[in-house]
C-alpha cells in the first residue's frame, strides 16, 4: 500500500532545510500553502555538505524507467553551503570551485536529457546559505566548549552565496537569494542578523517567513503555473460534491485546471 | 522524477486532519518529529464524510501489485465523523450505522487479505472527533448567516466517536479517543472546550497536542518498534560520516536498526 494521488515539491538541502518542519518553518508552511495540491518532501540532511548530497539524491530520486509508477516532482530546492562553507580542517567543508561544480551537477542530474534522473517536468529553484552571525554563532558553539574555535566567517559564506548566483545565471536556474533578503532585512549589520536566526547559522520563524515569501515570489516570477493559487484541489471541495451523486465529483483530478 | 527513499505516515480524514498542516497541528509535530525517518502525507479534505472518503481511499492507496514500486505506508491515522455527524438535512450527514460500517470498510480495505488494497505493514489507529462546542460553533456559523439553524449537537457527536470505540474494538484496531482526552481536559464542561478550539468544530494548537500526544501513546502502546525514537533516519547523522571516505556511510538503511 502506498500513495500515489498527488504530485510532490521535493526540499533538497542540509539542516536549515530539515528543520523547515518546524512551527512556521518553510516546508510547513509549503505544506499548509499547498495541502491537496502537492505534497511536500523534505530531504534536508542536518550537517551535509553538497559532496554528500549527491549520492543522497541518486539514492531519493527516480531513474527515468522508474518514475511511471511514483508521483512527479513538480518543484525541488536545492539549497546548500551553510556546511560547504564551514573552514578547513572541518570535514564539512567542500572548496568554492567544487562546491559550485556539484550544484551544478546536481541541476543536471535532473535537466539533462542524458541523465538517468532526467526529469523535465521538475521546476528547480537554487537557494543562497543565509548570512552568518559569527559573534551568535561563536556563543553557540562555546556553550559546550569554551576553549572551541569559530569554524565559519561572514565572509566565506557570503562567497559561497555568490557563487550560487553564478551557477544559477550558468546553468539557466532561478536563483532565490535568501543571503541577500536576509542581509538586506538586518540593515547590513551582522549583529541584527539576531532577528531572524535562533544561533547565528539556523534560521528562527522571522527568517523562515522571508524564505517562503521569496520562494513564493520565484514560483510567481518564472513558474506561475506552479503558484498555490493557480492549482486546483485533486479531490473537489466538499461543497461541490452533490449528495444526491456524489460518485462523479469523487474522482481525482489534475491539479492544473483545464 | 520522483521519491521513493522514506516510507510514509498517511492521515486520512476531514478539514481538522487538512489543517493539521497549520504551525504546531499535528500533521506539523508528527513530520517534525519523524524527520529523515518517515515523510507524513496529509489526505485530509475539508467537509468530507466517511461515505466520500472511500473513494478517495481506493485512488489514493496503491493496489497490491503496485505497491512494489511505491513507499509504504507505515502508519494510516484513520479521523472522520466531523461531518459524517452533521445533522439531517445536511448533504455531510451519514447515518450512525453506516459510519460504522464505512470506518470498518476502511480498516478492512487495508488489513484484510482479499482486499486489493492489502498491506500487511501498514499499522493503523482510529481516532474519535473531537466534542463539539455548540456555544462557539452557533456563533462561528452565524458570522455569515444570522438566521442559521445549528447544525451539529453536542450528544450526537459524543454518539459518534462512541460508535468509533465500538468499531475499534470490533475490528481489533487501536482507537486515539481524541473525544475524551479533550473532553477531559475541558473538565466536562462544554463551554471550556474553547480551550481546545477556535470555532467550536476545529481544532488549535492546545487541541492539536493533546491529540499529538495521544497518538505518540498510541504508538508507543500498540506499534512501539514505529516510534521516533526507536527508528534510525534513512541517512547517517553527518558526524557519522567518514570526510576521507564518506561513500560507504551515504547509502540509504533501513529505518529499524539491525
Amino acid at each position: 500500500m502506498a500513495t500515489n494521488a498527488q504530485d510532490a515539491i521535493v526540499l533538497l538541502g542540509d539542516s536549515i532545510t530539515q528543520d523547515g518542519w518546524s512551527p512556521n518553518g518553510f516546508a510547513q508552511r509549503l505544506a499548509n500553502a499547498y495541502v491537496r495540491k502537492l505534497d511536500v518532501i523534505n530531504r534536508g540532511m542536518s550537517g551535509y555538505n553538497t559532496d554528500w548530497i549527491i549520492p543522497v539524491f541518486e539514492q531519493c530520486f527516480a531513474k527515468q524507467h522508474e518514475q511511471q509508477h511514483l508521483p512527479k516532482v513538480r518543484l525541488l530546492t536545492i539549497w546548500l553551503g551553510a556546511n560547504d562553507a564551514a573552514l578547513p580542517p572541518s570535514g564539512q567543508h567542500v572548496p568554492l570551485a567544487r562546491y559550485g561544480t556539484n550544484l551544478a551537477k546536481l541541476v543536471h542530474l535532473v535537466a539533462s536529457p542524458d541523465s538517468p534522473y532526467y526529469a523535465p517536468h521538475t521546476r528547480l529553484l537554487l537557494l543562497t546559505p543565509p548570512p552568518i552571525n559569527t559573534h551568535q554563532w561563536r556563543v553557540t558553539i562555546r556553550e559546550d566548549d569554551p576553549t572551541r574555535e569559530l569554524d565559519r566567517k561572514f565572509e566565506v559564506t557570503a562567497q559561497y552565496a555568490e557563487h550560487v548566483r553564478a551557477v544559477g545565471r550558468e546553468v539557466g536556474v532561478p536563483v532565490v537569494d535568501v543571503w541577500t533578503r536576509i542581509w538586506d532585512a538586518a540593515g547590513h549589520v551582522e549583529e541584527q542578523l539576531s532577528e531572524y536566526s535562533y544561533d547565528g547559522l539556523h534560521l528562527n520563524d522571522r527568517g523562515y517567513a522571508l524564505v517562503y515569501e521569496e520562494i513564493i515570489k520565484a514560483v510567481s516570477e518564472n513558474y506561475p503555473e506552479l503558484h498555490y493559487e493557480k492549482l486546483q484541489p485533486v479531490f473537489k471541495l466538499w461543497d461541490h460534491i452533490n449528495p444526491q451523486n456524489p460518485g462523479p465529483d469523487l474522482q481525482k483530478r489534475s491539479i492544473f485546471p483545464a
